[in-house]
């Protein structure tokens, strides 16, 4: 779009559609001053005035990044009170009972299905470890594969799909095996030699932990990439595993049982002032 | 956000990033009378100002819902001018001669799992697919997930996700074989039979289609699950293959060969004006 001298209605509407779209990405105000005809101190007045109304919504804020590359990127950083919203639907919906399977399992495809849910719980991993600074997010297939995938979103980031099985289109891959912790089976695991740049700092999404299996499985596997771990989050975690193979991680809820007779999910879900961001 | 006679501009903050954020989703006229208290009337033009800046941006459009449950709804369906430039971005990174892979394969991994990429092409097939109503997308596991998780989210649907083996956590689950076109085994892919309501509308979604065996099978899939296919979408289609089990799909781009010794891909891509809309 290439507007002269657009109103201030019109600028602000087009700087607050290319941010949001784009979380985690720098654009330039040389971006916005070109594509909207108007002075840079206008834009920089309007970015203020933007980024106000982004706190007033709990929605996110904006970064202003210098130097060359520099300019100013959105990040989908919550306010508490958005947090503990989100956080409270997401235990509502695991609390219903209709998800007890047989055996004591919880039904979960539906949620992890759910873009609207997910979208909530990748903002709240986006906005915690964005200091971090993750240069990739890393999961295995298959029902992580969304919340890692916004997660990767909202951080601006490319995201990385270890393999169960390996497939030829894969090109050349890493392979591991691991312990899974539940059932103590040997498991193995793959990644793209492409996926994972030397020296990354990776995110590792997942969507359910017991021991911590898969989890270490990809600490290991990111350690075969030459690089470093800035950071664990998975969906839900199940309490009653004591001997859990990672520690650092960070769930969003433990599962502390399920009474199948009485139908009842009991959970302790995170608060909302443990995953606040500090510039609200 | 509870805002006592907000500012236009905060109003048309507000509006924008409530509707960008939640693609598909209907939201009433009341919800932002209450939470900027303004007239109905200042928020039905604040609407129509945002509607008139989305089609200059290319980016969507807004749809009025009447009835009850009534309001208006972000959709983004992409103008013709942005539709080309997402396809001509798609085109030459399928092209990059470093994804050939022995035996003349293609790595598809970077391109399946990069956000902002795959974002692009959910957006296309929503666009494109909007007008039939879908009520859930769906798509079998592994590299499929992200964009037929986006085309939902762009859609407002949920998504489904079929797997190669159920899980014990799948709860109950319905089972099909089908035929993998081009290597004619039998293979098999379960959902959860929570997964799709009776009489829905099912968009398919998947990253690459050689002969179709796998759409065929979502295709049959649906059927079991006694709803209707209302569209199919892959972002590549092996052109190669010449007796195709399916028919009614739309691929974003047709795979003519991959040159191995020279490191060229060949590639026709779909134009922008075969998935333009019309309200531009």
């Amino acid at each position: 779009m290439k507007v002269t001298r657009a109103s201030k209605i019109s600028r602000i509407f087009f700087m607050t559609q290319k941010l949001l779209s784009n979380p985690g990405k720098i654009i330039s105000l040389k971006y916005f001053v070109d594509n909207l005809g108007a002075a840079k101190s206008t834009i920089s007045e309007d970015l203020t005035e933007i980024k106000q109304n982004l706190h007033e919504s709990g929605e996110g804020t904006l970064q202003t990044v210098s130097g060359k590359n520099g300019g100013i990127k959105f990040i989908p950083l919550q306010s508490q009170e958005t947090i503990q919203a989100n956080l409270d639907q997401l235990e509502a919906k695991l609390k219903e009972a209709h998800r007890i399977l047989p055996g004591g399992y919880l039904y979960m495809g539906d949620i992890i299905s759910n873009p609207a849910l997910i979208k909530n719980a990748a903002k709240m991993f986006a906005g915690y470890f964005s200091p971090k600074g993750p240069d990739v997010v890393l999961t295995v297939e298959t029902k992580g594969i969304l919340l890692a995938g916004y997660t990767a979103d909202y951080l601006g980031v490319p995201l990385a799909i270890a393999r169960r099985n390996s497939r030829v289109t894969e090109g050349s891959v890493l392979t591991i095996n691991y312990i899974s912790g539940s059932t103590n089976m040997i498991q193995t695991m793959s990644l793209s030699t492409r996926a994972i740049e030397k020296n990354s700092k990776v995110l590792i999404i997942d969507d359910f932990m017991k021991r911590g299996g898969t989890l270490k499985g990809l600490k290991n596997l990111t350690y075969e990439f030459e690089s470093n771990v800035v950071g664990l989050g998975v969906l839900l975690e199940q309490g009653t595993q004591k001997e859990k193979l990672v520690s650092e991680h960070l769930s969003l809820g433990i599962l502390e049982n399920i009474n199948e007779e009485q139908g009842q999910v009991n959970l302790t879900m995170r608060r909302g002032d443990f995953l606040k961001n500090n510039f609200y």
